[in-house]
């Protein structure tokens, strides 16, 4: 045992427990399972003093993960990415120094933030004795299921779109696991999975149809918790969002570490703001015709394959999320999308995969409306590097 | 002050001191400058104990680096990379678990070590005033020179063989650097980086022609130490060896690490092997003649760029650690190369660089001599990412 406090596993439509020492896709009502921990337990061993001294990766948070036996973990050292200060960007944007961070999710295993809840699905596959792992993806999570399913060393059939990133593609049969490009999107691309895991009793690993990614996601919001410290959680989160995992995963951490009585019991929690682009937007969409579902985006063409999601399996959660932070969703064009990219570069020394350009753009956005304060701190996740993405370079 | 107890510089051949308050690159006698601090004062708060909390990056060890005032450092989150066990390369070697260990230096920012030299050089570059920075490079010390210039707004030129790596010469350009590609190889470059510094006036951050990227460099030994903790440092270190800061920098980790009282005794330190190509070794060269120095090697060619280094400037203190150690050096060809780099990936979900994947190479041979005994553990320092060799993908 390490520690985790994993208690059971709850459909966060129907909140009906399932049980967490078995295998699980999705919930008996088809919506995701959301794994719930006894909190009061875990607040006993974790707190910023215990966490000294722990692991340099997303495993410190054991209490809060579900992986029961220190030998099932299945890692790379993914986690621990640095939040950068970055003065440059906010004097490009008219702010004060401090005003502006960015989470480099680009220095993950296999360059990407995907490696978090791959490392925590299939951990858990392995734990619970899956054959093997599925994944559709738009690229980024199927390199990532490869990297981590090879290290497991069970096998893993991966689907992407036929026009996903080359690099992706080449990176997932390094990993040495099988791919199929298919003609479509990534819903396409989860149609020939679920062929796949019905006819190979695989273990499918799309987008929070199986409890476990969204875990590893979430550590992004405890890691924040840590790293800023006494200064408090940052007042906006702005997030590029396909399927959403991170920012729902995230979002549960915050109820977390609030339930857990290690946040201030008075302080505001952060804005969630959901960056797209304007090629693909069902979530902006929704938000601003107050839906409480997303209607899935026809003909859904961006540059940034990682938002290029046109039906959002977890849409509920996600625009919960948003509506209880208090947060909001913006589409960008393609063209600030590069402009982000670039400037990262140019002016913080970050690479960035084109998803995290789009948070650039977010944020000049959320700046030029009004909607950051005078003192308040915005953090971008740059989920992925711009090593992926030749295309994009000047 | 963070704590830093540098104290001066000394030449590594004639043992003159330097004022270590002033930008140097070579010694009055020609030769590596290497800092030297004060250690008993460093002793008195760097232990295991007070490393607990620190930063999750190579700053944590603030005593033994040369800043001075924290708002001279230059940081994108270097260092704190992960050490993976690798159950899978032992078993593909024959030999048990817990004998293989990979330092996946792939996760620095831009995705290679050379990220962590370049931190500490552009930091001392701007706590000492340069105006701006130039290296010449094989290519990815110029992609993190670039990346670190950009982050602390510094003017960069970057000279690199024209058949340097498309994807790294993009990334250059990416930060905002000047770019100029050279014909022929990494000396050539210097060549040109040394005429750019005279008739502008930039710090020339040519490998150890400046001393500060060797101390970026150390912080790997420094990390391992603190890594295997009671495991005590391993038996053997397998290092991919071009210009060698590395290499020198965990030896001069080591011998600080003893002097601080933060080794046993008694205990042997690591035997260092450096890993080169059959098409260019002028180490293991001299390694075989029993020379004090390298001569340079012609017509070097090899698909790993970071080891295509015929002219090794620091010869003596390289093959002054490999002797003191006990080490050797080994040649291996670029298909073994490239098996190295399959294996990585395929056995453990590793996505290393060609020269990362050489030290699998060069294991493979060490254990095949019987240079390897049982029980004994070899660390593989796989100095970057594959994403930047789309060339190597199967």
């Amino acid at each position: 045992m390490i520690g985790s406090t994993l208690d059971h596993l709850e459909c966060s439509s129907t909140g009906e427990r399932h049980d967490a020492t078995r295998l699980h896709t999705t919930s008996r009502a088809g919506r995701p399972l959301l794994a719930r921990y006894d909190l009061e337990r875990a607040a006993a061993t974790l707190s910023r003093e215990t966490l000294r001294g722990r692991r340099w990766d997303l495993w410190r948070y054991a209490e809060v993960l579900p992986v029961q036996r220190r030998e099932n973990i299945v890692t790379l050292g993914e986690g621990a990415t640095p939040l950068l200060d970055a003065p440059g960007l906010a004097g490009a944007l008219g702010l004060p120094e401090g005003s502006v961070w960015v989470k480099d999710e680009g220095r993950n295993p296999t360059g990407t933030f995907k490696a978090r809840g791959l490392a925590l699905a299939v951990s858990r596959a392995k734990e619970l004795g899956a054959a093997g792992v599925a994944v559709p993806t738009a690229g980024n999570a199927g390199a990532a299921a490869a990297a981590y399913a090879a290290r497991a060393d069970l096998p893993c059939f991966v689907a992407m779109p036929r026009d996903a990133p080359p690099a992706v593609a080449a990176e997932v049969r390094a990993f040495g696991a099988e791919l199929e490009l298919v003609d479509g999107l990534i819903h396409d691309a989860g149609r020939r999975v679920a062929e796949v895991v019905a006819a190979r009793g695989l273990l499918d690993l799309a987008t929070l149809r199986e409890p476990y990614r969204a875990e590893g996601k979430k550590t992004m919001g405890y890691e924040l918790w840590e790293q800023l410290g006494d200064g408090g959680l940052p007042e906006v989160i702005v997030y590029p969002t396909g399927g959403g995992t991170g920012l729902i995963g995230m979002w549960k951490a915050f109820a977390e570490l609030a339930a857990m009585g290690l946040l201030p019991a008075d302080a505001p929690l952060p804005r969630m703001v959901a960056v797209q682009s304007t090629g693909c937007a069902p979530v902006v969409r929704a938000v601003e015709q107050g839906d409480a579902r997303c209607d899935p985006w026809d003909e859904a063409s961006t540059l940034a394959p990682g938002i290029r999601v046109p039906r959002v399996f977890a849409d509920d959660l996600v625009l919960a999320a948003l509506r209880e932070s208090g947060g909001t969703a913006l589409a960008v064009p393609d063209e600030e999308i590069v402009r982000g990219v670039r400037d990262l570069a140019r002016l913080e020394g970050v690479d960035a995969s084109p998803e995290g350009g789009a948070t650039l753009a977010g944020l000049r956005r959320l700046v030029a409306s009004g909607a950051l304060a005078p003192g308040e701190r915005a953090v971008l996740f740059v989920c992925g590097t711009g090593l992926k993405h030749p295309e994009l370079r000047p």
